[in-house]
Order: structure tokens, then C-alpha cells, then sequence
């Protein structure tokens, strides 16, 4: 190969990179975009998601998990953090004596999801969060971050992911200094989460350099709406699927959704722009092939798609997104028991 | 010694020892008068008392100085904290980076005030806060405490030792739950200090227990009026004693006090009534002997003591009192220099 073909592959492989990382993704500053490239043009760039041990992971799930796959064909440094401590520090919404049980649910679904998209889990790290967030080091940054921020930094910082009331728990703010410090402790360049992961973006923006440390890069992904349930519909059943839910379980809840013929205003086609088309570049909606969207919804705005069909479709595909993890699943009866104690 | 007279001497001792340990106190409950009883009985009570790390040490730590000796003479497992971690906590009182040379000057001054009026340091244990409020321990049960107490719960707590404002430091309401948690892990039955940490030491009383750990016993002592910068005046410098003051200094502030003939309400009789009659148990006025505080007032009042004359020898027995504390701080310049960075 000669100089320019050399140069050629190389500009190739970046942009190819770039297109991996940045894509489907809902916000990333320009000035993150600039760190980015220059990252990129050195090294692979280190980029770690967390997700704290609550309750029960759902089919939204499939939104980062589709995403790090693209992290990991770009080549980047992927680290998932299961944050435990942060399950309970939320409101308690993983009780303190089921944590640990709860964190090996969330390791085990999380890593076949990630294998039942394709996704080669041996490139990835994964760090359960009480293995440093008990660290003497860590521990002492905490106490001194807790000393530069205020009740009203951390509550604004936490107001679209810890659960709000009146009179917070002293947990609930402590949060956000924690998930701040997550992306020095994890030696990481960026952070990755949903768009309702913002404000605590900008809060470990702002406070991470009074530490010392340089702020870091923050992709965010779209919220599917309907599965966040800060902005779910009574009527909505979509953030009620369960990963380990039946087929029968799983047909009813989507038939359940709400669905009009011609309104774009459906959950059901919310399960395809964000879940299923990030997975099949082709799909099939009574025997007419899509590979966008906007084809879907175009032929669902015109009638030409029937609001039964579009479920059925959406049934068929879910089902087989979740089909090989509740098999896998369903192989340990005993651990999903104790991490739910049921 | 027949069997009566072991008895009788045992009653003698058990009854000293109680004597000591409340003598001088403001506040103990029935409750826990009770326990200290019941442990008394058995074997030695072990109490804490623990100093923050913030500004500089004044003549009013003669207080728990005086009242730690009857505890080591009534053979209590003493135990000293030098709440370091604690001094930035409380809105950077301490600044972070001051605060290991600062707990240098602070552990060599509460020891050489405690050998000054005669306790037996090496029947103390000196403990650092740092050297266990990072440990893993610890702070998990500190993550644990603080999802189960709210923000209004930690403000109430600290609002009469933390310097309060309108948008708290997170750090302000962390601190009540790591005192509450030095309880447990200094292993001690009981927890010594002033009236103001009345709300902190009944905060620890109602959440430790939700940890599975036994509430505490609290023993208060008074407060010193003038002494505590909240109550202070601004006509008011005894607060402003510095225990490295010169002769002079200590004579000029003392003389600047209010301290009107035949008027009670003076710091000067404070300082008597709190400093110097908890330690000499017999002064010297104007060439009259006293052995109480009540002899005082009363002459005082009467006006048979003149204001110059009460100056004077409040003068001579805080001076007679210092001078061998500045003397020996007073070998260690470097020390004192890097302790407050001048």
C-alpha cells in the first residue's frame, strides 16, 4: 500500500468510528464532539454506562445496550458500572439485604442482553460499584465534593433520575456526587446515559474540576417515551414489559397499548424507532418490508398500516429480542428468586 | 476486711465514680442515668468526646478539658476524637488542605491542656477520625445511614453546632450522621459534649438503632456564655482568649469584658464559674478567700467585690492557667505556623 491509501484506510476507520459513537444518540456538546476526534485520532476511547441495581430491567433496556454494541464495534474502551450502592441510595428502590442478589440479576440479564444483540462481552469491563466505592480514596473525595456542593446543587442535579419528594433522603443527594466521581475512579473519558441522565452531567461537569479533575465527555441517548416513568401514560404497558415476561405476557401488554389508525402519537411505534430498528435493518409489517422509520410511520399516517398489524409486528420482534434471554435467563430459577425475594 | 466492710468500700467507690462523672454536668437523662449505673456496677464506662478540627482552640476548652479529667479519675475508657474530616465538613472551617497540620496543633494542645491540669494522658485514647471514617466499614453503614435520614432530619440535627445559611453544603448534613456514627465505631457506651450537641446526640439516639446498633448514652455539659460564638456579644472577648495569647492580651481582653458593679450578668463570673471554679477549689479575691462560685455572686452582688478587683484575679488564674500551655505550644513555632498557614 502506498502513503495514500494508507492515509485513506485510516480516515476511513476514524470516520467509521465517529459514525458508530455519535450515532442514534439524542445530545452530545460540540465542544465533546472536538475531545472526541482528537481522542479518537490517538487512542480508543474510554466510555463507561452505569446502571444503578433497582428494580427489574425492562425492554428500554435494549436503547443502551444497542448503543454500547456500537461503542464496542468503535473500537472504545467500554466499562459498565452495576451500581449497586446507588440502587439503594435512590429511595431505597433496591432494598439494602437484597443488593447484593440484585446486582448478580442485573449482571447476569445484562450481559446475555448484550450478547443476544452480538455484542462480544469479553471487550468489555465490568465493575460492580461497591468494589471501589468504599475505597478510602474515593471515600475522602466524597466528603470533600460534598463539601463544594450545596443540597440545591445536588437536588437540581438529580431531578429527572432519583425519585423526588418533599423531604429528601440525604441519600438521594448524595447520588449525584457519586455518579460525579464514578468518571475519575473509572479512568474513563466519557460517560454515557440517557438524556435523563443530563443534569447530573453538567453537575459532574461543573464540580469534578474543584476537585481537580478534568470534566469529561457526555453522550446521551433519546428516552423512549412510554418508559420513563416520570412521563408514562396510565394507559402505557410498554415499560411493563418485562424482560423475563412470556410471549403471552408480552403480545397482551403491547395489545394493550395505545394505538389509533393514522396517529403518530403510539407507543407501539416509539418500540420500533427506538428499540427495534437500532437492531433489524430490515423488518416486515404484514408482508411489506421497511428498513426506516419514517417509511413506517409514513405508511401508518396514511392508513396503510393497520394499528393490529403494527402490534402483531411489534410482538413478533420483541419477542424474538427477548426470547433467548428469558431461555438464558430461566436457567437459574433460584438466583431471579433471591434477587426479588419472591 | 470482713465481708460488710468490702461491700462498703465498694458502694464508696461505685459512689465516686458516679459523683465524678456527673458532677457539673447540664444535662443527662433519667434513662441514661440508669445505664451509666448498671455498667458502672460491672466495669469501667467508656465515653467519648470528640473535638472538630476548625478554627483555634480558646479558654473555653477548659470545659470538657476539666470534665474529661473526672472522667479519667472516675477510671472511664476515655477516648478523644480529633474529628479532622469533620472541621471541613462543617463549611470548610478548616480548609482541606490545612487540616492534617492542623490536627497536629490540635492534638498537641488538647494534650498538653489535659497534662496541665493534671489528667493522665496515658489513660486516654487518642483516636484521628480519618483513620477510620474511610474505611469501607464505615462507610457503607454511612451510605446505609443516610437513605434513612432526610434532609430536614440532618438540618435539625446540626443546626446548633454547623454554621448554618440558606442553601446548605451537603457536607453541613452528612456531619451529623458520621458523629451519630462514631458512636458505634469508637465502641464506646456513652458520648460526651456541650448542650449544643444536645440535638446531634438525640439524632444518634434515634438512628443508630435503625442501623442494628444500640443507642448511646449523652452526657452535656453547660455551655459557657460568651463562649459560644452564637450567643456571644459583640461587647464580649472572652470567646476571643486564644490559649497562645500573652499575659498582656489575656489581661487586655479580660478588662475589656462587661462587667458592671454589683451586676451578675458578666462574663467575668462565667469565667469563674465555669474555668476556674471547676478547677481551683479555692481562689483568692482582693486578698478574701472563696471556695464557691455562689460566694462570689453574692459578694458581687453586694457589691463587696469591685469590678477591677474580679478583672484582676480572673486575670491572675486564667494567665496562671495558660501560661504552661503557650510555654509548651510555644516550642513548636513551625508547627503552629503550618497549622494556620502564617
Amino acid at each position: 500500500m502506498d502513503e495514500t491509501s494508507i492515509i485513506n484506510e485510516n480516515t476511513d476507520v476514524f470516520e467509521k468510528k465517529i459514525t458508530l459513537i455519535e450515532r442514534n444518540l439524542q445530545e452530545i456538546t460540540i465542544n465533546d464532539k472536538e475531545i472526541i476526534r482528537k481522542i479518537i485520532r490517538k487512542r480508543n476511547l474510554k466510555i463507561y454506562w452505569g446502571t444503578a441495581i433497582t428494580g427489574k430491567p425492562h425492554i428500554g433496556y435494549f436503547l443502551p445496550i444497542l448503543k454500547i454494541k456500537d461503542f464496542v464495534e468503535a473500537e472504545c474502551e467500554v466499562t459498565i458500572l452495576f451500581a449497586d450502592i446507588h440502587g439503594f441510595l435512590d429511595n431505597l428502590k433496591a432494598p439494602i439485604e437484597l443488593i447484593e442478589n440484585r446486582y448478580h440479576y442485573y449482571e447476569k440479564i445484562i450481559k446475555i442482553m448484550l450478547m443476544s444483540v452480538g455484542c462480544d462481552i469479553n471487550k468489555i469491563r465490568f465493575v460492580k460499584g461497591s468494589d471501589y466505592q468504599k475505597n478510602s480514596d474515593y471515600v475522602f473525595d466524597l466528603y470533600k465534593l460534598c463539601s463544594y456542593t450545596t443540597e440545591r446543587d445536588c437536588k437540581r442535579a438529580g431531578s429527572d433520575v432519583v425519585k423526588q419528594r418533599d423531604n429528601v433522603l440525604l441519600s438521594s443527594l448524595i447520588y449525584p456526587n457519586m455518579q460525579a466521581l464514578d468518571e475519575e475512579y473509572l479512568k474513563v473519558d466519557a460517560q454515557f446515559g440517557g438524556e435523563d441522565q443530563r443534569k447530573i452531567f453538567m453537575h459532574a461537569k461543573t464540580f469534578l474540576p474543584k476537585l481537580g479533575y478534568k470534566k469529561r465527555i457526555h453522550l446521551m441517548n433519546p428516552m423512549m417515551p412510554g418508559l420513563n416513568s416520570d412521563k408514562m401514560s396510565s394507559s402505557d404497558e410498554l415499560s411493563k414489559i418485562d424482560l423475563l415476561d412470556t410471549e403471552q405476557q408480552i403480545n397482551k401488554k403491547i395489545n394493550k397499548c395505545f394505538c389509533e389508525e393514522g396517529n403518530l402519537q403510539s407507543g407501539v411505534l416509539h418500540v420500533f424507532e427506538f428499540v427495534i430498528f437500532h437492531y433489524y435493518t430490515s423488518i416486515s409489517i404484514n408482508k411489506k418490508s421497511y428498513t426506516s422509520i419514517e417509511d413506517v410511520k409514513k405508511d401508518f399516517e396514511m392508513k396503510l398500516i393497520h394499528p393490529k398489524d403494527l402490534k402483531l409486528a411489534c410482538s413478533n420482534y420483541i419477542n424474538k429480542m427477548v426470547t433467548p434471554i428469558r431461555n438464558e435467563m430461566l436457567k437459574d430459577i433460584d438466583m431471579i428468586k433471591k434477587a426479588y425475594n419472591n
